[in-house]
């Protein structure tokens, strides 16, 4: 990893401390894609997603809008805002360190509503806001944010692993940082598994006020 | 301004350059609005703007979705794309140095497009995609991006200038950084002049790969 280029000139000429670093341009790959078109958030595999404006077709988070809920407490709930979590991303590495750190074998991607096990991307819960994904269709993914890992997802695992105690709260802890990313649809086309993702992520400058 | 926090643990315990900075709030003031609801993307002022997550209704930008355009020249010309180009917000001390720049007595918002003035954010246009804007009505905005500077709102600026020149390329220069923040509505609701609003940055670090 190269250092961070801490040479920004800044508005009106004054020089910040704050550092910069230019947009970025690599390849990805989606190893596998899923869709949670069952009861719970649980997901199953599928060869291709077409999504649209409205996200993935049939699946529980597909919308324009959704209804506010725990993550957004400002909001009181079931008002509608904005749908920017309808497609749900993991990386394969970081679902391995989740399982480490909660001690049990595996953390499987569909247990806890992943729509795409995205390849090649290092970190990849730490992607900045506002970096897309662009896929051979044309389709394109404009990522939102962090997942925040919650108990829901943590009392799914646990039903894996009926032995261990308290999994819906280890969780929180033990994926923070390492739970994916939430994206929305910039434009619709069809996601192949095994195609080639340009990532564009974009130029990037710590903001203090 | 502080110094950005450069002892960031992460993951799997690696401790790479990138620094980052946690989330902050503080709160800012509209000190007009504006909409674009004539022939061109010319604004005129308001008291009010009642959001919805179409938008700004009667604005040029209204929509969930928009054609794709010059701005995004990797999506075909046309293709519908989500819209995250809703509201379009300036900052004075922004615009005054933009005018300075240009060696002109002043560039006013309303010329080029603005949706809000909004005072009391440092360097608005550097601040991060997934900062949130939220108003006492319960109407928030979600900032998407700098607005990069395009020639047509430099000769619309030009057009008020009519001894000068090339206005529309100059622009582009010198408004880079400056021509502030599009946003898209996270939630609807009702935004007045002089109101408080809720400024919420996230987390910032910065990712390299």
């Amino acid at each position: 990893m190269a250092p961070a280029d801490t040479s920004t000139a800044d508005l009106f000429g004054i020089e910040p401390t704050a550092p910069s670093v230019a947009g970025q341009r690599f390849t990805a790959r989606p190893s596998r894609l899923l869709i949670a078109d069952g009861a719970g958030f649980a997901t199953r595999d599928v060869e291709q997603l077409e999504v649209t404006l409205d996200g993935v077709p049939g699946d529980r988070h597909e919308g324009v809008a959704r209804p506010a809920d725990s993550r957004v407490p400002w909001y009181p709930r079931g008002t509608p805002i904005r749908n920017s979590r309808q497609v749900t991303i993991l990386a394969p590495d970081e679902l391995d360190e989740m399982a480490r750190r909660l001690g049990i074998a595996q953390v499987k991607p569909e247990w806890i509503g992943s729509n795409m096990v995205l390849e090649g991307v290092p970190r990849l819960t730490q992607l900045p806001s506002g970096t897309r994904l662009h896929f051979p269709s044309g389709a394109a993914l404009a990522v939102e944010a962090e997942n925040a890992p919650c108990r829901h997802a943590g009392a799914a695992v646990g039903a894996f692993y009926p032995d261990m105690e308290g999994m819906d709260v280890a969780f929180v802890k033990a994926a923070k940082g390492l739970r994916g990313l939430v994206a929305w649809v910039e434009r619709a086309g069809g996601i192949t598994v095994g195609c080639e993702v340009s990532v564009r992520v974009p130029a990037q400058k710590i903001w203090v006020r």
